[in-house]
């Protein structure tokens, strides 16, 4: 069974890919970094900040949602967006990952996962079949499979074992995704580890199975560079070209360029909010760490020609005093600053894709950030 | 020498008054709600939320700041309201109270206070002179004389004797305030605990030496209400008709619907956003606990007819699962909440005091505290 395809692609330069994905909560413009609001909010950022930044899409977590407050009494309330009052598009992811990477006693079998809550220790199992339950409760727009992640360095058995029950879980959650509303959409994700041939198998097992759009999990999780976009470029062949691509937990601003440049169309990472919260504003002028004493009476701020209010008023004075002295503040504003440079980026990159000018963006904007920040006075 | 007055009194109701303070940064409505700025933040909440609340001021914390950054690296950064991007009218304390509460071996003296820095140790020495010039450097539109605040219950022999030292004091802050800036102020406060006949003689005391305006310390610290609304009673029929008068670290809304009665202009008090961080809400119902179970499922909002978007728009259940997950976001969302109701409360005093109509104001708003939180459902 073909799916209905909810995406427009609508310009291409290279391999990059610029396009418009409707959801049942509004349209969301590709390439696309999605905020993570893992409980249902970010990290110290109103929903406000987040819209105005440029956000059309942000990500809750199946996981911390299941256990607290609950998916059937997040549904009971409307749903996810009426509940949070984001009111916009959201995905979800599996749960799987977290159930991996939070909680203890976790056992994998054929049929399900269980593990015991981080929260209050309950023992709780995660089936694919459940996780697409807790998903449609929260009212996801854009739904995940469940998989199986590895991390790396990992064996090649292990990798691939994990991989193949992965497919075996998209079937299963296809199945379970059947009788979704009209318009919501569910993505398989493609593992494999740091394997070409596991990666191509991978890909082809789910596009043979037929989703809305194509997930690649299991990289950003400590492989290098290299290895990350090695992989993109095995599986991104592989998949169909009009659908949309989202390449999870990814990343850096460097990550999403050379992402863009090989074909992914969505972004997920909670590094503009952690990073904003120890001190850390990403800029034009790359990574600045505000900690730094040499902030302490410079009355400049971050970045004066930014298109965000708190990026071009602040000062640096103000921001170093802020987190040198633990204020909430501190971290709010660091941590709105950084979501607005991240979707700042996105909205530089969708209007270099649009006008064939990629190549020309990547390399100023890798310049600026080579270059370093502003010399100190 | 007679000061020059900035403060306009508008209107009057009973004892109560409405005005408008003129300061360098700004004008200032009254009654006025000051929320703290401890370190130059709101503990929470940015710097436009505050605004659009609606508070004309905010106070600075004399002891903090001097700590860190320190008075002259503000100075040279242009002074509080530039360095924090607040740019409007703020009220230093003298750094008195927080030297008495904050600070390790402290030692009073005639001369000075000195005490070790709850940061790093360090000994200081601060002056009513002193206090003063960390004033200034911070660029304050209204400054505080240093006073010695005692705690109550406590010896009637030691309450004269802070009350003789901070009438001393007074004298010396303002000749240390002589060739201020043009349009700042210096504020003197009436000490005497809870004793009738010491708060009259400060107050008499401080009016002999003249200041612009007028406070009262040592209160809303341990007390009943009845002994803190007795002792307003006693020193405001002293201070001049028409210069302001500012009632410190007060209070509750109960409290400032009281004290405004009694002719008090402006307040200022940590509890909208201490309260807010421990999951408490302000509302036309009175003290709201989100903690409590009985939100978790309820998707009304917190006062569906309130003036402020985020009490009338968030779900109950949304803020309970906030505050119950530690989320950042709850802290900010009811610290907002509780800054906006608080002016709020005040913009409606103004209004009721310039209709002649402060005595319904009361009446209604104590009988919709005392009807409590609406019914769960």
């Amino acid at each position: 069974m073909s799916l209905p395809n909810h995406f427009d692609l609508l310009a291409t330069d290279g391999a990059a890919r610029t396009g418009l994905l409707t959801t049942p909560h509004g349209e969301v413009r590709t390439p696309a970094f999605m905020p993570c609001a893992t409980a249902g909010a970010m990290k110290g950022v109103r929903w406000r900040e987040v819209r105005e930044a440029g956000a059309d899409i942000v990500l809750g977590n199946t996981y911390h949602l299941m256990l607290r407050p609950g998916a059937e009494r997040i549904a009971a309330l409307g749903g996810l967006q009426t509940f949070t009052g984001w009111n916009g598009p959201m995905l979800t992811d599996s749960g799987g990952f977290q159930v991996m990477s939070l909680s203890a006693l976790r056992k994998v079998t054929e049929s399900a996962v269980t593990f015991r809550s981080h929260i209050d220790g309950a023992k709780v199992e995660l089936s694919p079949e459940r996780s697409i339950e807790v998903q449609r409760l929260l009212g996801s727009d854009i739904a995940m499979q469940m998989d199986e992640c590895v991390r790396l360095p990992a064996e090649r058995a292990d990798v691939e074992r994990a991989m193949q029950l992965s497919l075996r879980w998209a079937e299963r959650s296809k199945r379970a995704f059947e009788t979704a509303p009209r318009g919501t959409m569910l993505f398989g994700i493609a593992q494999g580890g740091d394997v070409a041939e596991l990666r191509r198998a991978s890909a082809r097992g789910l596009v043979e199975i037929g989703f809305h759009g194509y997930a690649i999990g299991g990289l950003a999780v400590g492989e290098p560079q290299a290895v990350m976009l090695d992989m993109i470029e095995e599986v991104a062949p592989v998949l169909p070209r009009e659908r949309p691509r989202y390449l999870m937990g990814v990343g850096t601003p460097e990550d999403m360029l050379e992402a863009v440049a090989r074909g992914i169309d969505m972004f997920d990472c909670v590094m503009p909010t952690r990073n904003g919260r120890h001190g850390v504003a990403f800029t034009r002028f790359g990574q600045v760490n505000l900690r730094n004493a040499r902030h302490a009476d410079d009355p400049r701020p971050l970045d004066e020609e930014s298109s965000w209010p708190s990026t071009r008023s602040y000062a640096r004075a103000y921001l170093h005093h802020l987190v040198k002295s633990g204020e909430t503040l501190g971290a709010m504003l660091l941590s709105e600053i950084n979501i607005a440079y991240y979707q700042r980026l996105m909205h530089d990159i969708r209007a270099a894709i649009s006008t064939g000018t990629l190549a020309s963006l990547c390399e100023r904007t890798r310049v600026e950030w080579a270059n370093g920040d502003i010399a100190p006075r």
